[in-house]
């Protein structure tokens, strides 16, 4: 299962039971990804998922724990999908879940056009231009910096995606607040949901989670503020609830 | 000073010595006016302040304690704005703060283009369609509703005042949060300092701050989130501190 010369190892996923490949190597997954899975709005019996940019699957796997509807994940790095689709395996979850090795600009030609009740995406951060950031490691930049993919591609496609009334979630920095609600509109995705996560009283946000509905009307709820650490440096308890939401 | 025709009365605005004239007939002050005053970014010493829909005058009055610059409201409402001037006199601030009773659709005619350092907006929150909430009482509603000014008037308007790299800075509901950051953008106002306000933990936000610099280099930052209250419906102590700071 682990391929021992990519220096590989398995993770618990978070605080839940689902076990995770990764590797130093290459782009592992973060808070970032849990608070997507429990953040986004899923249908819970059946439909459609797709989560964007899955790197090693984290958002997927995460996402199998409140919902029975089918999940791809789509990839353009093959090592990261291939991670991806063994650690699928590894939790037993070959019937909902799966991956495409693709690049998400092309993905739409394969799964077809407004076939998604949800689509979750967890884009590079970074404009390829923020070169002081720019890590040496290729894998690492893909992930991190807009190589492959800006935010304009991401929302274009996820737009693309989904259904009518359908829901596209992000989760991006704050920073990109401003580009993100410009741009939703311009591919008729109306934000509805945001949330804003600090990581500890008294700091700037540093993660911000962002709903949309496919044509949906004019309108935001800002959730109320979730902090990741309480004054010891612990997590705290409203995430950890969170985190071990299962419904 | 009071006209007890109009049933007017002395308050005291918020924990400020400041006083302020204010009636049940027409428009008073709220918590917003408060969060603006002390959110927007000042010139300390010298400069221009121009405060828009400036009703009976609170956010002028509050900006007063941490400035010396002169500050100038527009007020549309002859009732408010002569309350306002009053106020002014009041404090005894007539050096430092004036009222202009006008359309602020026509003020820049008469204060001219990019005069200012910062413009300070608190507009009406509900579009004029909103009819379920629009109030019986016309200065009430003129006060609340898009009657007279939209939101993009209100942008384009402090655009025009406002020097290049100037700050305007905006409190408003945080259901127009998508329309204020695409509109700024098409008047040259770049989105830079954002700041929810919860009435208490667990609770969706209910007003947001918005600093915008004219020409400003794009890229958010998100404060940490203020609450208003307590557990025990008591203002919290970082409304307090926050509201008694006086530089």
């Amino acid at each position: 299962m682990l391929k021992e010369e990519y220096n590989e190892r398995i993770d618990y996923l978070f605080d839940s039971d689902l076990k995770i490949i990764q590797s130093s190597e290459v782009f592992s997954f973060s808070i970032d990804a849990v608070l997507l899975a429990k953040f986004v709005g899923l249908p819970i019996t059946r439909g459609k998922i797709i989560d964007l940019c899955t790197g090693n699957g984290a958002v997927a796997l995460m996402m199998s724990l409140r919902t029975k509807a089918k999940i791809t994940g789509v990839e353009i790095q093959s090592r990261l999908a291939d991670m991806a689709t063994r650690s699928i395996a590894l939790n037993g979850l070959e019937e909902q879940v799966d991956v495409y090795c693709e690049d998400i600009k092309k993905v739409v030609k394969r799964v077809g056009f407004h076939q998604f009740d949800t689509v979750t995406c967890n884009p590079p951060y970074f404009s390829e231009r923020q070169t002081p950031n720019k890590n040496p490691n290729r894998s690492l930049a893909i992930a991190r910096h807009e190589i492959y993919l800006t935010l304009e591609e991401a929302i274009h496609v996820s737009s693309q995606l989904v259904k009518q009334r359908g829901k596209v979630a992000f989760v991006h920095r704050p920073e990109r607040l401003g580009e993100m609600l410009e741009l939703m509109p311009l591919y008729r995705l109306t934000p509805k949901r945001i949330q804003f996560v600090y990581p500890k009283q008294g700091k700037d946000a540093n993660i911000m989670l962002v709903e949309a509905i496919k044509d949906g009307r004019q309108g935001i709820k800002v959730l109320p503020p979730l902090f990741v650490y309480d004054e010891e440096g612990q997590y705290t308890k409203e995430l950890l609830t969170l985190a071990s939401h299962r419904s």
